[in-house]
This record gives structure tokens, C-alpha cells and sequence, in this order.
């Protein structure tokens, strides 16, 4: 961490705030020139703030050049985490494609649905039960019982299931999920980070429609920083002043994240076009950009879909996907097991 | 709400989405032009969601013409919403300052700082007792000892405090705190508003950093529809392209929230700026646009400050700014009470 | 273009605007409900800005069904459009990659580097010799002297050569130039949009760092208006919050312009990221988007290049990264000729 | 200028970096601590792109400390630049507000206005002759024939003149414009700002949509360096997520230009916002955070308007306005003269 002090800065002040970096456990290396003059500050600068620095009187700026996280830190783990679902593997050239509807609206819904993705090759099934909704009009999950008829779903195909969590207050009721997700929305509650860090659960941690890829590292640093090291990113979108879509997909996060942390990353082509016809194009750019999964909305009937039903594939159309997803992501070296 | 359907839209499946209409109770107002056909839906639209329309094989497009929040809804209440806080009034002609420290750090600081900005006229007192931060190292705040020890400088002050609740299991504690505020990273944490709902407490409900105004709207109305009136909206800066501020204050949030709804609004010019000397023509500025209220972080010590101290003006600076503020605020002809 | 009426609109008021709309040539199709009243317009509504309508006291909002432009339509023009550089075609299952300096530093370096990309496979040498620098004291290109040196190294390879323009004034020295680029900063410099409608030569328009896809789609319009069909679209990131990258590509741009309109589309990820490691998935990613074409900068010697150096790539590495990218083009179906 | 090195950066790499920097005249002040290793760079910084170094293998990152500004940056001129208009002046504590209709569209429209706007206290008139227009179907403005009716307005009225320029080309029809504007989408023209550093009009320089401070302040170092130091900086909103209103006005443009410049800075209220009621709050929140002017669109007939009529206010509402504003421009202490 690079301090940089104003130029007519007192010394006396200076001096104050050296001795409280030094009682941080801090050596100081400094450094003169004509113009300017630095502090290199050598320990665990994790500890410190920025803005506490920035808040004195004798600082300029201030530069950091460590990343701020460590568990997560590619630095730290240089090789790529692979984690495994129930024997799915996901990371380290394991591609696995997580499927299913927005919300769970019926037992022969979410059921016909699991075994059609399934067939096509999904390795995982998606379907909400707790929806964070916009209106409070709106359709708000079928919440306990879509839970209920998620793990019947589970029991009927042998498929590991990813469903929403919006509340720690809630974990109790996913003991039998296999991935909790965190919502766009939720990626900086941070108690609800903290309580998923106490558990064992594998979560998919989405990125928030207008946070930075350090602030989404940041988050699964939480999780991880409370004994969870089970951390998948999802990338689902950006919001940005581009209006023909829903959300802008940032196929550069995946490189990015790829050099900043260890942990697999995932897309959802669905959220991020929020047009179904606009999957499959980001699907296969997301395996070339080199994404570890994908997670794609799909139902059994998206005209009456109680939400999401105009970025819904059917099953028709995402069994044509799946083949050309399996093709791509062969051609790209990863496999499909 | 209209439904503009596609020119190729086939007959049989037009006549079974507007049995589906019908059945949700809606009057359909049919107009067939050239090159264009439209369906004008009468009735209560906020319980449809545009995107059921969408995914419909038929529908080109879809256009609300009303809004869908309606207990927020000025066009429902015309008149200001006033809210009274243990006396202070806020809304409706009446202006109010919130100032204190970012977070609570012992005894010694809350209760010199609430004497000090009530001093200069302060009407509320803020402080952080569980604090959102971006790192999990970074200091979270005193918490449940914070709380107490904001309850005691209510209690030597006789102000009415101010502070952040960060999930629904906190609720109890915050008791005898007058306005729990929901800070931007939970503007859309839908429990949490769900839970508000329930309580009588006036909630200060901060806009995300990346939500846009309908949306802010739409968190007031989740609270409300849950039976709590009481909330006031507040614009803290919103995050662009822009680097040399931290964020980017949205002063037209001001006159545009006040043409949607009936609700008090305040403005946080220290989050927005994140910059001591940038506070003032913020302040003064959110006063001309019509803002109803402040909110401001003095700090006693603001170099030794455990969070926010670059924003945080110290009391001296405060109370000179207190001075423009009032002077400002009855030159455009509100009240401080 | 459906015009949505205020309730409360006066009678007279509507009487009049239906008869300056009339004037204008459009017949109104009339549609009353009970809260709601409508006017399609049926006619060229090209012609009419929304804001003319809006403007009007009587109008509470208007929505276009028909897209603002023309020429550049797919609905006009089904077929992809194939554009034919000195033989060199792109669009329509033909792809191109253009590859050379960001600014051409002397005869050496751009005869060396056109002779390594075409040893590589690029179809297209590009090379700047006006540059557009932020700062008036960055290096401003070779200019005129430049267009000497890259039609030199035309000359020694046989590579069609891409340019940029920067003003009007300048077409004139453009002679023997084949593809003329629009750079992100001037995508709605209007003037220098119909000039190049005047001319016939290839126009390569960058999408501006804010610009929406309409925006794009009516610059493209400019130039076809003007007689110039010849019009590549190319996408190079946008500016978001984002700040670990340079820019954010919008790789869903490929799918949504395939949609909109039948000109080719290039995607140029070295701008896109600023960063030569990374330029490798992004342009993959591209591929499986769909691109027409990719633009990339190569170097001789980037860590003594004048500009954007830390994008660009080696000639060994554009060599490796050419074989992947070719056998990337041929798995998605594109022939590069 | 501070280079952080790689810390597994070559040594006989990093020496030939030193040598290239010596050679273009910098001393470099070395600091090597434990895991970082620094160089400050002493001399003018303003000659390098940050670029350059950043893409030499050996370099992590580098950090300005020093602006890359000169003529436009405050510290080498503390005082606020006032310029002089044909005798009104804006800067330094005088206040000036331009008004006039987006474009002009007949002689009796432009002199009805320019009265108007004259005996409401305005102190310069504008109006559009050449228009940037998003499609080549939207009125292009009169052109040389809208130059010659402005003069005469300018000549029945005695205002001086401000109308948009678009090309380098178009100078010597300005010869008797009194202000020369360059509009957002050209505020990157560089060609254009060269040309207009050559002459000695004042110049009224937009920010971009998607342009930062600093970009918009290099813009007008172009003109200054050129030799032009009559530099009007003009805020009109920027392009954002925020959908309800057309731009979104950066207010803190003003006090962090106030702090980067000595050039007196003018907000855009009507462009800003895109609608006629919101224009008052913004204008009033503008002389509150410290603007030297305002430009607002006046138009005799706004439902007839050619351009931007949801934004023009009648001549009746910008009177009212005008006597707001003169009261709160001397609440604030500044001077209309």
C-alpha cells in the first residue's frame, strides 16, 4: 500500500501518523523525491481502509497494491478450486449447465421440467421458491412448498438442485439444497454472507447488477472468511445505459475473474438477455470466453409462467441448445461429465 | 397498460390470451389499424406483470400507462406525506438535519458528537451500530453494544436516533431506535421490507446505488403495502462512469421522486460526494431542488474516524454549515422545527 | 407510432394536433377506452421526432413501433450484407481479421508488421496516422506522412488497408485508403457521417463509449441516406462502472444488431479490453457470438509504442493467436477467404 | 508520477526502462521496499502516457500524482478566469444566464424570442442553426440561413450570440457569433477543438454524455494550448442507468470543476433534464452548488417547436423563472449585471 502525503503537509502531523501506522504493525518504507512523498506501508494492509488513510489531514491518496481479498486470492490457490455438486463437477475443466424455470409454480411442473433437462443433459436443476420481486404485487414464490416440490423434483430425477435463499433467518428450511444461491440483490447483504459462511452448502453467488468484480470477490471473501470455501460466481448481467436489452452481459468478467480468484465461474445467458432467442449466442460466447457452467432458464409452458417467461427456452429448444453447448465446450477442452 | 400485438400474431392464440385477460378480470379495449393492433387493458394493472405479456408468442410489445405502486403513488394522496419523529416533522414544508458519525465507536464519541450537532441544530442523530462493509476485515460496526450506547446519547440529548438494521433478526433490538434506515445495499432486500412492513417504526429508505427511481418507489411500496406508511426516501449518489467523486448525487432525484409520490425526501450529500469540502454545495444545492431533509456525518475526530472519515466533517465545520443551511432553508421557504 | 393521450386533455387542444398530423400526411386510427385514449399513426413516421409529439400539451407519452431507421433495417433488407474489400469479403458467412499498429511509428514498423500479420492471416492491415488522443500533448500520429508510410506497406504486402478520419476536411487524402474508420468519439459527428455518404469507399463505424445500438444503427443511416451502402458496424466496448478493464465489451451487440439491421458486424476486443492477455478470450467469445470480424493490434515492439502499447499484441502472439481463431471461425460455420 | 515494478520484474529490463525515461528528460527517485519496488518520476508528466509505461513488461501499475492538465488546472492560476462577452461577464462572481430556442426556425421566431428572453434580464441569446441530430429524417437546422437570422436577432436586440458549431469547416461563417458552442456529441472532436484553440471567440465547451471531468477539462487544454484561453465549461447531464428523466444532471460537476479550474462553468438545465417543469429545481440547485451561469431553451411556441420542445419553457414561464433566479443568484452573492 502506497501512501501518498500532501506536499505542504505538516511534519509533526506526519509524525502522529506514523506512529499510529507503526502501532498497526506496519513498517514504513519511505521515500523522497522533489515533488512528492511516499510511504510504502509492508505488512497485512487487508486490515486497513483505504479511506482511513484517505481521512487524514497530511494524505494526498492513496494506492493499493495488494488485492484486498486473500482467500479468494488466484495468488493464494493458484490452481483453479473444482468443486463437486453431489458428483458434479464444476472448475478446472469441468463445464456443467444448471437448468430448470424461474419459479417452481407446480408438482407437474417442476417435475416434467427436471426430467426434460435432464434427458437434454443438465447436470444440475434450477427453480425458485423464495422470489425477490420488484413490485410486492407481484407473484412471490410458492416459498416452504416450492422448496417441498423442488426436492421431490430432486427425488424423482437424482438431480442436484440450486434454489434461491433471501433471508438467513430461512437456511434451516435448505438443509436437503444442494447449492444455495445469492441473488443480485442480496450479493452485499452481508449477514446473510456471513450466515452462508458458517454452513457447509455449496453457493452461487451472483454478481449485483452494478458491482465491480473486486466488490463480487469481496462477497464470496465472506463466505469463505467464515469457513465456506464452496463459492461459485455467476455473472448474469450489468446494468448499463443500453436499453434494447435487460442487462448488459460482461463476457470480460470471465477472463478477469479467471486471473483475480481460484473459484469456477457461471453465467446465466437468461437474466443477462432477458430474451430467449438471445441465449444461445451468449451461451456459446460465455464457453469461449472460457465460463465453467451455465445456468439457463427453462419451462415446460413460458406463456403462462408466473415470471421470466420471455427469457424461458422450452424444452424443445434448449435440448437443440444442449447439443451445441456439449459440441462448444468439447471444442473449447473442457468436458461435460 | 397496452399490449401492442405482432402484425403476423396468429388469430387462435390472440383469442386465448384474451380469455386468459378476461379471466384476471381485465376489460380489453380492442383498436386494429393498418399496420398495427393494440389491446388497451382496463382495470387493476399493478397485478400483472409486463413480463407475462412479453413472453406471449402474440405480444410485440407492452406500454404501462399507469404506474405500478399505488399506496406511494401521489397521484393517490396528493398531499405531502408529513411525518412526526418525536416532534421533529419532516415533509411537507418542514426540513430536517440528520448528522452524526458514520459508526459508533464508544461512549465518549457518540455523546460528545450528538451534543454537538445538536448544538448547531441538528434534529436527528445518526449513528452506525452494524455497519455494511464492502470487506469482511474492514470493522463492522459495535452492534448490539452500539445500539445501547446510541440509546444513551438519546437519552443524554434527548435526540431521536437514527441507524441501520441489516436483516430481519435484528428487528427487536431496535426497539427504542425512532427511524431504522435501510441502507442502498438493501434497497431491494425484500424481506427486510417485508418485515418493516409489519412494524410502526418510520423507515429512512436509502436508494441503491444502481436503482433507478421507479424502483426506489417500488421498495416504499412493499413496506406500505405491508401497512407501515412512515417512510422517507433518500438519494445518497448513484454510481457512473464518473472517478473523481465517489458517487454521482442525482439532484434531479429530487423534483422527479416528488412528482411520483407524496413521501418525504432526503438527501445524503456526504455518501454522495465521499469527500469532506464537496458536502456544502451538495447540501445547499438539495435544499434549492426541494429536498424535505439532510443527512450528514460529523465526526469529532474525523482522521481517527473507523469508517467513512474523508466525508465525515468535524463539528466546527458542521456548525458553520448549519448556519448556510438555515438560512438556505427558510430562503426557499421551509421550516426547521 | 402510438400516441397515448392525457385524461384530461382538453378537446380542442386534441382537435388541432389531429390536424396538424393530418397535415403531415398520417391517418389516425382512434381508440378510446375508459382511462385511456389512443391514436395510432399510420405513414412514414420516420419523419416525425417523438419529441414533437411530446412536446404537446395534450400528450402524455408516445411509443414507437416501427425502429427510426431505414436503410440499415434487416425488415428492408432480409440478406446479410456482403461487402467486397479489393476482394476480401465480409458479412454473410465470409470473416475478416484486421490487424496492425495502433499508430504507424515509421516505414520499418509498418512494412514489418504488415508483412508478420499477413504471414498470420489477416485479411486487412489497419494503422492510424490521425490519432484522436485525450490529451493535446500525447503523441498526435505521423498524419499525412502516415497515410504515405501505410499505403507503402499496401504496396509491399497487398493488404487492403483501415484507417481513421478524423474531420471532413481530410477525405481527400483518403484516395487510395479502402476502408475508412469512424472512431468511437465521432460515431455522431454528422458532418463528417454525410461526407462519408458522399464518397463510396468502405466506412468502418465505431460504436461510441455511450451509444446505444439505435444510435449506432442511425450513424450507419447517416452514411446509407447519403448513397454509401458499404457500412461495417464495429462494437469496442462501452464505458460502465466497471474499472478492473479499460471498457466493457457488449458481446450481446452481436446478436441484437444481427437482429436489427443486414450490415456486418466486427468486434474490436483489443479496445474493448486494453489488455493483451486478454484480447485472446474476447475475441473468441466474439466468434461464437456470431461476429463477422475481429480488429486487433499487433506490434513489433509494444513496450516502445507510441500508443496503446499495453493492448497490443506481439506478432508471435497474434501468429498463435490466429490458428485458434481460424479453427474457431471454421467449428461456428464462416469461411475465412 | 509513480512506476510500481513488477516484483518479479528482470533487472537488465528494468534498466533499459531507466535509460528510455532519462532520456526523455525525467530524474527518478527509486524506493524499493520488501515486496514493492517504486520510482518517482520528477519532471513535466505531461509529455507521457500513462499507457506507455504501463505496457513495459516490468511495470505492475502506475500512478499520477500531478494532473495531466496545465493551462486549464487551477494551481497554475488561482484566480477565477471572468470573461468578457461584449460586456457581460461570467466568472469570478459574475453570473450570466443564455437563453433562446433549440433551433431557430424563422426571422419573427428568433427576434419574438430573443425580445422576450432580453426583457426577462438574459444576458446572451442562443439559438441552433446547424443541428446534431440522431437521424438523418430530423430537421438539420437553417443552417447559413439560421447564422444570418441569429445576427438578426443579435442586431434588433444588441445580445451577443451563441449558437453550436460542427465542423472545422463552418469557422469563418461564425466570424460575427459572439460564442461558439461545441455540443457533448464533438466534445471529443479534437480537429474542431484544434481549430477553434487557433481563433480568439469564446468558446462554450459541453461535457460529453459519457465523459469524465478530467476528459472534459483535457478538451478545453486542446484550446487553450492552442492558443485560445476564452474556455466556458458546460454540465448537461449525463447518460446513466436512470431512465425517468433523459439525462441525469452531475450537480458535484460544479464544485469539483471549481477545484480542477480556473474556467467559469454553466449548467444546462433544459438539456439536462428533457422536461419543462424539471427545468426550475435543477436551474435553482445549479446557483446553489456554484454555477456562472445557465443556459435555458425559450421558445415562442413550444408544441410547434422543430427540436426539443418537451424542454422549452414559454416566454411567460421563463420570466417567472428569471425572478427566481435573479433572487437566488444574490441569496448566493453573486452578480447579473
Amino acid at each position: 500500500m502506497i501512501v501518498i502525503l500532501k506536499q505542504e503537509a505538516d511534519k509533526e502531523k506526519k509524525a502522529v501518523l506514523k506512529g499510529k501506522l507503526k502501532a498497526l504493525g506496519f513498517d514504513i518504507h519511505e521515500s523522497k523525491g522533489r515533488e512528492t512523498e511516499l510511504w510504502g506501508l509492508v505488512g497485512d494492509t487487508s486490515i486497513i481502509d483505504d479511506d482511513y488513510l484517505r481521512a487524514n489531514e497530511v494524505v494526498e491518496d492513496v494506492k493499493r497494491v495488494q488485492e484486498p481479498y486473500k482467500m479468494a486470492n488466484r495468488k493464494m490457490h493458484p490452481e483453479d478450486t473444482v468443486i463437486d455438486i453431489r458428483g458434479r463437477k464444476i472448475g478446472g475443466g469441468h463445464f456443467q449447465v444448471i437448468a430448470g424455470p424461474c419459479s417452481i409454480e407446480s408438482k407437474e411442473q417442476i417435475i416434467e421440467v427436471a426430467e426434460d433437462v435432464k434427458k437434454s443433459g443438465a447436470g444440475l436443476l434450477r427453480g425458485g421458491a423464495f422470489k425477490p420481486r420488484t413490485s410486492p404485487y407481484s407473484f412471490q414464490g410458492l416459498q416452504n412448498n416450492g422448496l417441498k416440490l423442488l426436492l421431490e423434483a430432486k427425488a424423482a430425477t437424482g438431480l442436484p438442485v440450486v434454489t434461491e435463499i433471501m433471508t438467513p433467518e430461512h437456511l434451516e428450511l435448505f438443509e436437503d439444497i444442494d447449492v444455495v444461491q445469492v441473488g443480485a440483490r442480496n450479493m452485499q447483504n452481508f449477514q446473510l454472507l456471513k450466515a452462508l459462511g458458517k454452513c457447509d452448502k455449496t453457493v452461487l453467488l451472483k454478481r449485483g447488477l452494478a458491482n465491480t468484480l473486486e466488490e463480487l470477490v469481496m462477497s464470496a471473501e465472506y463466505i469463505m472468511a467464515g469457513g465456506n470455501e464452496n463459492v461459485i460466481l455467476c455473472e448474469r448481467g450489468i446494468r448499463t445505459f443500453e436499453t434494447s436489452m435487460r442487462n448488459t452481459l460482461d463476457i470480460s468478467a470471465i477472463p478477469m475473474l479467471r486471473k483475480m480468484t481460484h473459484l469456477p465461474i457461471v453465467i446465466d445467458p437468461s437474466h443477462a438477455a432477458g430474451i430467449r432467442w438471445m441465449v444461445e449466442p451468449l451461451a456459446l460466447a460465455a464457453i469461449a470466453a472460457g465460463a465453467d457452467g451455465l445456468m439457463i432458464e427453462v419451462h415446460n409452458d413460458p406463456e403462462s409462467a408466473l415470471c421470466d417467461g420471455p427469457q424461458s427456452m422450452t424444452p424443445e429448444g434448449f435440448d437443440e441448445l444442449m447439443k451445441k453447448i456439449r459440441k462448444t465446450v468439447e471444442f473449447f477442452g473442457k468436458t461435460m461429465d
